[in-house]
């Protein structure tokens, strides 16, 4: 007998195979059962008829709880009206692998958000967060490909670090054998160090933050793709990240429309999402704020209100650069026409989701990098190694650092970044 | 002026182009100076003669000093006796863009360990190094794609867990706000509850052991890949093994072929390594490594020269599977046929670089789940949602481990696994 998946189910049409996978939901009416069957590729309809079946069979449809996994064999019919796939199954056999006794926690209806994190292991067979793990996995292949396409070099920064790279505040402190250690904020500095070696570089992996921010736009652990180059300009920077961000949406309306349309994604707006970006600077993006009713001077930073101000003035993700330097990470370039701002860049998303990219040029002087490390009252032995980067073949170089979850949640048009991350944590949660 | 990278040079033969990189070593013979450039894409020699340069021109090349960034336009020429790259540039022009004073900490004569390990950040611009990380970036897409092709879904599994997988012993813990957690040793479990939604996942991140161990083979902080399939066979997820490494091996041998040859490495030896692998049951690797000499028992695990010898054995990975469920993780699915040894196995490479790949069936009974969790001493309330697993659908599932860095040495050749991480961690060094 023919195995296949729900997937692939289209090319037996008229014929008989298996299928295996869980059960999704179950209607009933009279003589007949329809079994909504899931197998991590789709979801299909099959349709038990009691007249056409030996009494096991007929008992097995009536009897199959929700999330039983079972293999049914039957034959496939191509159906227009067929709800889900296009494709309707009509049962020949079952065989129940595993029935579930009593009730399934997550029902069809309505759950809080409490009770489905502290069930994510079974939430993530839903529709809509199989939908969105399966965009997840298109963005995050798509960014690797995007930079992989243009000759950078896959680099895994380390995640146990003795380095502070931004103040301690928010790292998590690690027992290292006999020592103190920190889970990683960020794997720039490291890249730094690579794209010295290797000339065009990334990272793509999980970082930390220990912040008690209980928003929906952080999570304490999350996935961040940090490329890294030399020789490259603060011009050449934004346009690498209008490309990389145009890019991906584009494959991901393309490659994943389905679950797009299953979450009621409006993807028209996704869809005029291309490079080029609007650039508007810190001075100016100020002033837009203000006249918009902002409270916000010069010298702070852009508050959560402030970002959705602006992405409701651009409907595009829009650069804000030059910020103040004294808001901004010690080791930014200041701006060599005008020093109190540096040469970096914020890419704020449209529709309130935030902040999508921090980016910049780095400082490739060392006298000033020393400067700014003192500055910042961070401990310079710890930066021995990053500072002979700039003693040993400085060259002006940059980069940015995107955080996965937050993208995919404006992708998929999902509120929260929790639902972003197979197994998001917060601050309350590290279960399951 | 074109600028362009070595790599692409041999698109401009004959013209004027602008190279930017960093000067990896220089020959002086009188009134000519060679100029080894390098700038991440590969080395290239370039000529500068006294008699065709403006004296600022030939003074820059006779004083840049090893890794000084430069900028350096010439004309290209095709040259098959040239070192490197086939092509050689004739100077025109050199601009410093930052030059190193003083001596350059790592030479071209042989280092240490240690000191090669706290140079970490400048290491990596040695032509090993990079070849290493170049390969390293290959296995890692590679690995991707096999999987990403192939249906499966990429979940990225947590690295802050409450869980203790396998006991507490190896874990690194973390002050999590008010609480305690551990680094993942695995995502194993997580890529379970995965499997039970979308049905064939994988998981390609960071993994941590406290592991006091010295060797060669063991880093505290490694890549890991783990995919899990429901509804998979012990058969099945052997042939999914050696298909997986056997892909990667080949496009390696494709890809990678100028890094292999400047690492030496026998790729004869590699070219052979094809699906299938020989297997062996535990119980005749036993026997044979007693004929051999080595002191096994039956119900010892195997130790590094058990594996060396089942290595020198079979010149190929070897599978050996149905080691005594006794020396095997909790969750590891016991034969039908024969319940003292599990459905598992190791996949051990040749050449002395022993596990590459551990593996196997998961328990899907509750009840035996619950009885193995208990003979554990594990703390059941941790495992409640891995419980819910074989409560809710339970299907026969398994799927593999393997080390990203241990698979990267053997395919390199090169002898210890901390030169095929970036940022090696081990029990002494955190650092770069």
């Amino acid at each position: 007998m023919t195995v296949t998946t729900i997937e692939e189910i289209h090319k037996y049409p008229d014929q008989t195979v298996t299928l295996r996978g869980w059960l999704y939901n179950k209607r009933e009416s009279g003589k007949l059962v329809f079994l909504i069957l899931r197998d991590g590729t789709g979801f299909i309809q099959c349709v038990a008829f009691k007249k056409d079946l030996p009494e096991e069979v007929w008992d097995a449809a009536k009897s199959v709880t929700q999330e039983s996994s079972l293999m049914i064999t039957g034959s496939v019919r191509k159906e227009e009206r067929a709800p889900y796939c296009g494709y309707e199954m009509g049962v020949q056999n079952i065989e129940i692998v595993s029935k579930v006794e009593g009730e399934y926690p997550i029902s069809l209806k309505e759950h809080g958000a409490d009770f489905l994190l502290e069930h994510r292991h079974l939430w993530l067979r839903t529709p809509s967060q199989m939908a969105v793990m399966r965009i997840r996995a298109e963005v995050m292949a798509a960014s690797r490909d995007f930079f992989n396409e243009r000759g950078f070099v896959n680099v895994d920064a380390p995640i146990i670090t003795a380095n502070a790279c931004e103040g301690t505040t928010n790292l998590f402190q690690i027992d290292y054998f006999e020592d103190q250690a920190y889970l990683s904020q960020t794997g720039q500095l490291y890249m730094e160090a690579a794209a010295l070696a290797l000339g065009k570089v990334y990272c793509l992996g999980p970082a930390f933050r220990a912040e008690k921010s209980k928003t929906r736009k952080h999570l304490t652990e999350f996935w961040m793709i940090e490329p890294e180059v030399a020789f490259l300009t603060f011009e050449e920077n934004l346009a690498m990240q209008e490309e990389y961000v145009s890019y991906v949406i584009q494959r991901v309306l393309k490659t994943r429309a389905a679950e797009l349309n299953l979450l009621e994604r409006d993807t028209s707006k996704l869809a005029d999402i291309t490079a080029p970006f609007p650039k508007i600077s810190y001075d100016d993006a100020v002033k837009l704020l203000q006249e918009k009713g902002s409270e916000i001077q010069w010298g702070d930073d852009l508050g959560a209100p402030d970002e959705t101000l602006l992405g409701e003035h651009f409907q595009k993700p829009v650069f804000v650069h030059r910020f103040p330097s004294a808001i901004k990470a010690f080791y930014m370039k200041p701006d060599p026409d005008r020093p109190e701002v540096a040469l970096g860049a914020d890419l704020i998303a449209p529709d309130g989701y935030g902040e999508l990219i921090g980016g910049g040029q780095r400082i490739d002087d060392y006298d000033l990098l020393v400067q700014r490390i003192q500055e910042h009252d961070l401990p310079m032995e710890a930066f021995g190694w990053y500072l002979d980067l700039r003693k040993y073949g400085s060259v002006p170089h940059g980069g940015f650092g995107l955080g996965i979850e937050r993208f995919v949640a404006w992708i998929s048009g999902v509120e929260h970044v929790r639902e972003t991350s197979p197994f998001p944590r917060t601050i309350y949660r590290i279960q399951p």
